[in-house]
């Protein structure tokens, strides 16, 4: 892709990019850069920062506003960037928007603001309210494990008539919610819809959806794309093995911990062995201690992610 | 299918069949013959009796007996029948398991027992203390919109090694749940791994589940069946817009009520327009108003399920 | 109380009675006849069997049938006697309800079926259907962490209209419903309103409450009787030693187990300590260890409820 | 209190202060003097800020930062101001204990960080760290129907022997929760236990809890403190009328409107009709139309809170 606009709808897939850090507060510059690459080098097909991968709640507004300098530099409009925005305060929302804006990014990225209980019709109205104050296309998130509210498909389809929100990410792993969405949707081909976790590109992608926001595409891109590529082709038997080794990944390598940070904490720790050096997780976790970090390089290594050399020697890492 | 050995793995369209009803406590005998030779004129592969879909919680002992003998009499043998004996008393598990068996029933199938909230290891205790009692292989039944009680992927694979668990049933319509565990089962060809949702039939046995318990094979078997075989023959051009028409029941008829009973009352609908004439829904819910059924009926009818002609001419229904 | 009509309000303490079984299907009859002298022994005001302490949904139906026989003839009418008749079956709740009847049961405890999910206008649609059936007056049992059902305030408000329920067994723990409910039933001084946690006797009957039922009035009723007479004498001097004593009980002997199921193994092993032989529970629980069971004993000797001597000596039981 | 040093424990009513805005980013900054005004003129112990009644997640910060200065200014150390600084994020919560302190604040209020699921033994973790970088004294608060965490009673216990630890909040509305923390810190009468809701007063207090934190004492702040001294007092004739028009307003004013939003929406309009003049609500909510706001001001007239003259005429306001 040469430049960045936003195509509509937006197809393939989208890494969900993780923060790297040198400290709670920290961006981590030179990795940010390595990291980019890395991914770009991959072939996605765009970026996604300052979300639920991104670990963009527990980052703080200065770091954020940083990253999206930053990355939408480095990335320098070879894919679209989109930026998460989502905030339990409004005016920090459409401040980080405008940020988003002008340095570069294609697009937001908004959930529901997960502080206070409110229903279909309250989320719609602030739906309405927000979208006359961005600057950007918005991307509603469903992220109801996180925001502890369900965008209901009837909601998505209302709110779809909204001129600037252009598409749907689907965080809740319930296919029959992405369905239902497409189905209520069937008459809007332009209207992105993309599912969140990374375990579904295949399904969604052969059933209509548009592609992922994928988070181990930030240290195995290639194995996304690859996925993407077969599935968008309709090529079943290429999808099998590859849906099987995202598997393989997301049973292994973010199952290492014991709690629900695993995710985090394993896909933070892949990178840091196969990209940058550091796997610093924001408070309220921690990054893996030695002996889970032990693992989750085994798991790399059978995955064939890393090479069975020394750790550092990055000379067979895949993109 | 000539006789009914359960093959394993189970391939194929289960029905999750309703229970035709007279009055609340009162089998409607003739409507069972008919259903279940429309049902099986579809060509399914097998029926599964007292799920969640044949409100097997809400009907009375004596009626759940009568429903499996009547079953198995009027299927004689002709595909496998599975019966849910899902009870939050282990002796009445036990006793229907039994009651199954000498009906002729192949197979049975168990959720958690859905009062007391259970601990992942109390959870499999109670499996193999109850597996020891059964007289019929078991099926495990993911219900947690109905049990609160997740069967964790872990759980599964390790009930998965009691001899008589055969297979799993994910009714969650979470698809990482689904192929997390087809991951850890990777070792067991043999191990039956079915969805519940009848929407998710087509990514499910695209990537490596065995079939699906479908609903809406009670009045429209014919169609899952196709999709399935679509699915199964890996005919990505054939499964899309039957998976499209799946969708359109799901977003219409099981819609038209305003509460989660909006399925059954629609799916019981739709049967008593299309197959048999009583649409009586067990307490605690009730049947469609007339406002309701005039809606279903369109629905229906637009779909093709349905003639355009009166009511009562059954002369185009689809099996 | 020298006949068991049953007062309007109920007032008081009610035992939430265990059932004491001698193996998963085999009541131990011996023992259920010396826990009702025990507990009458205490001055309690009624007894409510068949509830979740009494693990009713875990038991089977001919069980639960002998249990109000025998405990309605061993009360012998010397206080009300409250059968739980909840069942995921309309049917089986009115057949128990009418053996509950005939066997001189005073009144039946009611709550939402506990399987499909429903809204409040189709529970109250339930409770009218269901207390045209019953032939015993009813009290509403809120119990959500088990039936995932909430009572609302104003749903409550409306079921108080049927003439046949004449009160509410609160299980909520969320004092706040308590309140709302009693505000709403401001003009009804006639409906019971009890809690469910023996922990909340205090300030429930403080504050315009009328009792509860209590499980630990199956060891230690005088505690309860105490505590429920210090309250509603308004005696707050009295009160809080006596609401130290049961949080100690609540704190210690629920919690020794890592699991939910922990108060209902502590409540039996506590139990067979005290009263009768032997702690079994049903499945899918189990009883507890060695090491449990002597820690369970320690805290019971703490309390003063078990005398320092080896166990079996019961000269030093309280009532 | 001539100076606002933190007691400990802190007794008393603490006004849940709600944050008096002109516009979605404006600070009312007259109406926020004559509320305090109208507050400390009702005899409260304490003063919370930027808690859930406060709206905190959904202000900007500079707006919290402004209300932290101006607040602490206007209140000139006459009773202790507690600041909310849970947040997200980690350095965002240091940031704003800066600020409290720097602007004379007596203690902060933390709650778990809401955006990611974490277990008990990360939660703590996090407290240890958090506290290493606050200057002020801080109280837990648990609130689980905004933040999805519970600080379950055994990790209380735990963060209690953190110096800087000095209280909890309880927002759960589970008594049996606030009365285990109290057995488990029985040993500790200097950790200060506070119940969130309003309407729990009484009880907390009867039994060993030491106040709470009120949103109504922002507009009829005497009645919560005279319910707080006849509780402290342990005066059960005074502490009932009282508990009961507490009730009232719970009930009715809180309840104006059909979703969750109403006690916001409900309690802002209460203060805006008795004592400032705008009721705005911050994104995502609005504030009551014309209807509802009529039936608050019939409530406040019923409760006597309001003299029954046209709207403006606060001659008769009660403190």
């Amino acid at each position: 892709m040469a430049t960045a606009e936003l195509p509509r709808p937006l197809r393939g897939v989208i890494t969900a990019m993780i923060t790297p850090m040198k400290g709670q507060d920290l961006l981590d510059v030179a990795g940010l850069e390595r990291l980019i690459e890395h991914i770009l080098s991959g072939g996605v097909h765009g970026l996604f920062i300052l979300g639920t991968t991104g670990e963009a709640p527990a980052l703080k507004y200065q770091l954020r506003r940083e990253l999206i300098e930053r990355t939408c530099r480095q990335v320098a409009r070879r894919v679209p960037v989109l930026v998460g925005i989502t905030d339990t305060s409004f005016a920090e929302s459409v401040s980080l928007a405008g940020h988003a804006e002008q340095s570069g990014a294609q697009a937001v990225v908004v959930s529901a603001p997960y502080y206070f209980p409110a229903a279909q019709s309250e989320l719609l109205d602030y739906l309405q309210d927000l979208c006359k104050e961005l600057p950007l296309p918005a991307f509603l998130y469903n992220a109801p494990t996180n925001t502890h509210h369900v965008f209901e498909p009837a909601t998505v389809r209302r709110a779809a008539e909204i001129p600037t929100i252009v598409g749907l990410k689907d965080s809740s792993a319930n296919m029959i919610y992405f369905h239902s969405v497409q189905e209520l949707l069937n008459d809007r081909p332009d209207f992105t819809r993309l599912v969140g976790p990374e375990e579904l590109i295949a399904e969604a992608v052969m059933l209509g959806g548009h592609g992922s926001m994928c988070g181990g595409a930030n240290f195995f891109p290639r194995l996304y794309v690859d996925l993407y590529n077969a599935a968008a082709a309709g090529d079943l038997q290429k999808v099998r093995p590859l849906h099987k080794r995202v598997m393989e990944i997301s049973t292994t390598i973010y199952r290492v911990g014991k709690h629900e940070s695993s995710y985090l904490q394993g896909l933070k720790c892949a990178v840091s062995l196969v990209v940058i050096g550091s796997d610093l997780v924001a408070e309220p976790f921690r990054s893996f201690g030695a002996a889970e970090r032990e693992r989750v390089q085994e798991h790399l290594r059978a995955l064939g992610v890393l090479a069975a050399t020394r750790f550092g020697d990055r000379s067979a890492i895949p993109t």
